[in-house]
């Protein structure tokens, strides 16, 4: 067996949000930062750098995001290790992702570095390294999370109406869904309780307020 | 940013087959290799070992597990990345761990090395380095998966009776399931479907033949 110096480690973190577009409707928005040297100067890429010796994964994930974006997400989750033999042109280059999502409220607290960008995650700049395929895969594995966990708490907080749960499934999903549908299923759901209360300032039939039974994190 | 170079890189793979104790109930069973150098000499650790610089990840998963086990499983899954900065008292090792569920017909058809040993997955052995963390989480994962996952096929293959099925959920969850709640919930499952067929050489009252409508990987 020989040992493997010619390898070199990376973190990056793929963060969503959901924010409103043009059109009012909120949907899945992440940040990426220019390239300032090559390879690929200029274009967009993931949060991230290199992973110092002595500096946890999460730790450097946690620290390079937050010096780009100014996000502290309380939780980062590793998603992936990348590590393909020709994602980089300069030699091997195994990087290890972590994600998080993120309220819009944690967003507009941020102070970002100077460069970041928001794109919408379904319309996608052409991105630096393996970057693309990053994005789509955490694109994908969040759609697969929202059919069974709780999702909504990270992007809406403890408690939510069920338009606001179903307009987080819609902008996961990048698809309008049944709102009388969405509304029975989750009626239905053991997971999630009805907190008694209703939405202030809506006089006529004001929603009701749910929170899910057992939240986790995303 | 600053490189790293004094970070070195190595694969492992945890193994899950269902194989009969001493009592002929089935359980989880995972394979170790003794460690033949310094640190952790004498102490079982798991298949694996360092990665080549031009070697893919999974390539040198598959390829370590299979001089040690002699297993080729179709498809390795990657578990997570284990990056602790004090995980070997010999510097910065980061592991990239897989993991794949085989048959028991593919752990016979196996022709191991010399020193590759099974042990009961919930009763394991000291392990080297932080190998019983990374079994006990690829323990964890399997138990969620089982709720949501069509986990069978890769430990019964393609066709299965319920009582087998719930021997595969027994198995993987550590204890015993009510078998007529058991049958009752997988009745209702919109993913099993009845193949018309019965198991043969059971001339009272045949158990019926069933597959997954959408067979996944495990």
């Amino acid at each position: 067996m020989s040992e493997s110096a010619a390898i070199r480690m990376a973190v990056s973190t793929v963060i969503f949000a959901l924010r409103p577009g043009s059109d009012g409707v909120p949907s899945l928005w992440t940040p990426f930062v220019p390239r300032t040297r090559d390879p690929h100067l200029g274009k967009w890429a993931l949060p991230g750098g290199w992973l110092p010796p002595a500096e946890e994964l999460e730790t450097a994930a946690a620290r390079t995001l937050a010096e780009t974006t100014g996000l502290h997400p309380s939780y980062l989750e590793q998603l992936y290790t990348f590590g393909q033999l020709d994602r980089s042109p300069t030699g091997r280059v195994i990087s290890v992702v972590y994600w998080a999502l993120v309220r819009a409220d944690e967003v507009s607290a941020a102070i970002p570095g100077d460069n970041v960008e928001w794109f919408p995650a379904d319309h996608l700049p052409e991105l630096a390294f393996d970057h693309n395929e990053i994005v789509n895969y955490a694109l994908k594995r969040l759609r697969t999370k929202v059919e069974y966990a709780d999702i909504a708490h990270s992007f809406l907080g403890e408690t939510f109406t069920i338009s606001q749960l179903r307009s987080v499934h819609e902008a996961v999903l990048g698809h309008k869904l049944d709102a009388a549908n969405f509304r029975r299923s989750m009626a239905t759901s053991p997971d999630l309780i009805d907190t008694g209360e209703v939405l202030a300032g809506t006089p006529h039939r004001p929603p009701k307020i749910f929170r899910y039974k057992n939240p986790k994190q995303a």
